[in-house]
């Protein structure tokens, strides 16, 4: 249902486990990350208004998770610094196609791919994490994580049709499982 | 109280009147603009917990307004596009100091001079505005600026203190009266 075309090896169940800190700190810059890239297409297509309602409502879910994750670090003890990248986003969003409308689908379904993984992930550390109280914050995201995925590509399929939306998904798809393979073994939600 | 070094003349008020659509399409951008803003300042500075209520929620409320106001933009059968910048947030940007702590303090007090002069426009607009549906839209937004305003104050005197933020916003108030005036005669917000 995610399109994902990989599972998540066990090797990182054990690496998030290890290190429960630094994926809560990680999907602190996530969730920002994420309500930055809604913003910054409708910056980029103005002129697209049926982006408006739904990006907006994406922007503003991202950052109450946002908040609610940076309440947990401070709890914590935990202060965010910035980030080094994995080259996990960086790989992905190098596919974009460069002439519209393709560009606008591809920047859509890139953020579906990328909510995708957050949320098979999410799903494992919601199972197996120690934790109680994270198990039930990581399924509750986990939901949010899904209907945000469902979203860009009900946009993306707006953009190009249904049909060509989804060849693009699935030729996508595998550039995430390149790009997920390839970013280095940190204790992420997207490495 | 808005610490502005200019009062606004009354061939902005003509012009603005003059084209109410064009008003409400650059208001849209800048509330798209200052949410990004806000956005760019929690990603700029992650170790800062002190910002992260404070911005998220002024981010939350601007989306809100660029929704209602591409909602209105609609119902007029108009289309958002890409804007050429008036030089306005160029010229006050360009003032912001290098060395910490002082950039974010300006970069605090540059954001909150953007809301004072909104703010100030929209009073103006509030009152003068033929259109009674738009006046009632700019007296509420007025009241939303005018607290962004205080709440930017009050955390750049939280970063270097409140004597070294009073001074420095008097400073760059007359910055921003300079850019203001230097600004393009556009029916723009800070034009």
């Amino acid at each position: 249902m995610l399109s994902l075309k990989s599972r998540t090896e066990s090797d990182w169940l054990a690496r998030a486990v290890a290190d429960p800190d630094a994926i809560l700190l990680d999907h602190a810059h996530c969730e920002r990350k994420a309500a930055n890239n809604a913003l910054r297409l409708l910056g980029e297509y103005p002129e697209r208004a049926e982006l408006v309602g739904p990006l907006c409502e994406i922007a503003r879910e991202e950052l109450e998770h946002f908040e609610r994750v940076m309440a947990i670090l401070q709890e914590r003890g935990l202060t965010l610094v910035q980030q080094e990248p994995s080259g996990y986003q960086r790989r992905l969003f190098k596919k974009v196609r460069q002439a519209e409308p393709d560009a606008l689908c591809d920047k859509l379904l890139v953020a579906a791919l990328i909510e995708a993984r957050s949320c098979e992930r999410f799903r494992i550390l919601g199972t197996a994490h120690p934790d109680p109280t994270l198990r039930a914050l990581f399924l509750e995201l986990l939901a949010s994580e899904a209907r945000h995925y469902a979203e860009f590509v009900r946009l993306a399929e707006g953009v190009v049709g249904r049909e060509a939306a989804r060849a693009r998904l699935a030729h996508l798809a595998e550039v995430e499982r390149r790009a997920i393979e390839a970013a280095k073994p940190l204790a992420r939600m997207h490495a």
